[in-house]
């Protein structure tokens, strides 16, 4: 089986590109989404009328605030007009005040670029550091987009292994200094971490500065999860290095912090006016951010402290429940995530892409299933996320629960054929 | 005083990066909008009392319709999901009607991907067809922010000049076949054209049509102005040539069409499966195209008849008014565009960029200026564009009429210092 699922994509790449003399070698290397590319085997399974959990995608069931639905439903616009390339000053303000609530005081309207989604924000501060054949340092397990990004600019991901054993704390800094080469133009961290959870620790930030600055690269910070920790724990900011005014880009997006990925709103921060003055070439081309979504996203965090603390809750709760059940399946290791909504999770089968894909292809529990993320895609080589998963605690306690009994009778069900 | 401006030019590019390691080459090289570009002079022209009237910009005044405010004040989401890669299912089919009304009845919903603006469909296209160092050919002007885009991914802009003494007509194929060589991809058109309003005739496509297939490069054929073109005349398409099913990606933007240019809603059309295969990858990477704008856009689509015709009825009285009013300044020249609501004009001075800023900078009229976008930026050689504008006609009459009032006053102000 395992041969001629290999031999089928090799057929599958030979039929899009091959042939094809117009696309792009940019485009040839592009890797497809693995959180997205088992999508059209989720479809079928619900032709077929079975029920799919989705633990693959971090699409929150939480509700989004009123307050920004609200500001949505009482628009007063007759026109709507195109935004400031660099964003509204209205909602650049809503995004200073948060900043300095944060201790950040220093922080200005100046200091942001609104953008479609992190997304967006990420391919701005990789486009204005890197040139093709540049590389970045990202600790691995990583966001696979984080892929995307650099492939879409010809950059090369130099990735330095975390180790589940560890619950992927950042790895010694001599490894990156291994790494570092003059082709090096950005350390990329994802924290708390999507997909492991991993909260980096202030010695860990510590020394990720220290290293930046001694070899003059750029730590790119994605906080898309900043409010997302637990336990009583604080996520640390890397703003609260100042000496990296200079080498600095924070990454930020309103999408999981108030359940609204779909207004596709982010921002990118530096204290580098000679890197914010750069982005903002690319942030010129594309024109303007979304109009409505910086509506609603400035109106979402006026008074969003209970709103923030409700969610924090609800996601604790969930994390706890998932990986308790999780861990007590046979074969399963799951380290207890700190932050964000995620998990990676080791399951006893050889091959999660083929056990994911056949979850939606040839199995139903009840005329249930579940979708989750093969973590071969959040790895720079996908052999060696190739027992993992990614699980999203992103549904409701009573799904979860239901989704971790389909996982332990499918994994029996999976070893024993 | 050119001396003088051009030297401070310079010292402010060294300022921005020369003295900075950690900016990419591409970012180094990416042309400041010559749209945007002057938005500071304006701002500071505000902040004195002065009255700006924006003819530097397609922000139409224009009402969005209705239908689309309706549809964004009655939403009934409790959560501001992601949405498909591609676009929701409801929007791509309301696409795929509006595209089988303009009598291509073989495009579904499968030749759509819906992204940020035809902004971001651009960069897809120009992502998916080119690599480092290859070429499009562009009849010139050209909107200015294909440099953007192109230079974002290190691919040339081969230039061939059309001239305002044709209104701009297709140069002929000779020139484009000279221009043509291995790192050719692609043939970029605006149809009808921004900056020119010029309209192609059936003859001058089916030319482009005939080389791009004898060369095998794809046509990138950037319809947003579909709808508006006067005096009773129709936009082909480059659909309409069958033979191009796999060379031709066709860019659309509901911006324009609806003046709801902040939503960011646009979509790229191909026939091929390849090319549609291989853009996806670009657009699983930053997720999802915008949710709300997607709702808005489908809700203009519905009934839209009588709010294109109201709408193509006042563009046609401004522009009749307008460019007969430029035309009666001396020494202007402005040939009548066909369509889009943008009309370039040659002006009796030596520098429009300098011209453009000191109207800002140095120059009222009872309290009040105007703003033009200097055609340089849209050429390849901003010299060829030195004494052409670009004016929207996107105010509402009376508007243009005091703008046009202003211009001939500050032509005559400017040449008489």
């Amino acid at each position: 089986m395992k041969f001629k699922f290999r031999k089928l994509n090799l057929i599958f790449a030979i039929q899009i590109f091959e042939i094809m003399p117009k696309i792009s070698q940019r485009a040839k290397h592009m890797p497809a989404s693995p959180v997205r590319k088992l999508v059209p085997f989720a479809l079928q399974a619900k032709q077929k009328g079975t029920k799919v959990y989705h633990l693959n995608i971090g699409q929150p069931d939480i509700e989004t605030p009123q307050t920004a639905l609200d500001a949505i439903k009482n628009i007063d616009l007759k026109v709507l007009e195109y935004a400031l390339s660099e964003g509204n000053l209205d909602y650049r303000k809503a995004l200073t005040t948060y900043y300095n609530t944060l201790g950040f005081e220093d922080i200005t309207p100046d200091n942001f670029i609104v953008t479609n989604g992190g997304s967006e924000a990420l391919n701005f501060a990789i486009s204005t550091l890197c040139d093709d054949g540049d590389e970045v340092i990202i600790p691995e397990p990583y966001y696979a987009n984080y892929n995307g990004f650099t492939s879409t600019f010809n950059v090369n991901v130099v990735a330095i292994p975390s180790s589940i054993d560890s619950g992927f704390a950042l790895p010694p800094m001599e490894e990156f200094e291994k790494k570092i080469t003059d082709k090096t133009k950005a350390i990329i961290i994802c924290n708390p971490g999507n997909p492991t959870g991993y909260l980096y620790t202030k010695e860990e930030l510590q020394q990720l500065a220290d290293i930046a600055l001694k070899h003059d690269i750029v730590v790119i910070s994605d906080e898309v999860y900043r409010e997302y920790v637990y336990d009583g724990k604080q996520q640390i900011s890397m703003l609260s290095f100042p000496e990296l005014s200079e080498n600095c880009i924070i990454i930020d997006s309103e999408s999981k912090r108030y359940s609204m990925c779909g207004v596709r709103i982010g921002c990118m921060i530096t204290r580098s006016k000679k890197i914010h003055d750069a982005a903002m070439l690319f942030a010129q081309a594309r024109l303007s951010p979304v109009l409505l979504g910086q509506i609603a996203a400035a109106a979402a965090h006026v008074n969003d402290e209970a709103y923030i603390r409700g969610v924090r809750e609800e996601y604790t709760k969930r994390r706890n429940l998932l990986v308790d059940l999780l861990n007590e399946i046979p074969g399963v290791i799951c380290p207890k995530p700190k932050g964000a909504f995620y998990c990676v999770a080791e399951l006893p089968v050889d091959d999660t892409e083929e056990f994911a894909q056949w979850l939606l292809e040839s199995y139903s529990n009840n005329g249930e299933t579940i979708m989750v993320a093969p973590a071969g895609g959040f790895y720079s080589d996908p052999e060696l996320g190739k027992k993992q998963v990614r699980i999203a605690y992103v549904l409701k306690s009573e799904d979860l629960k239901r989704s971790a009994e389909i996982l332990r009778d499918a994994l029996k069900v999976y070893n024993d054929r």
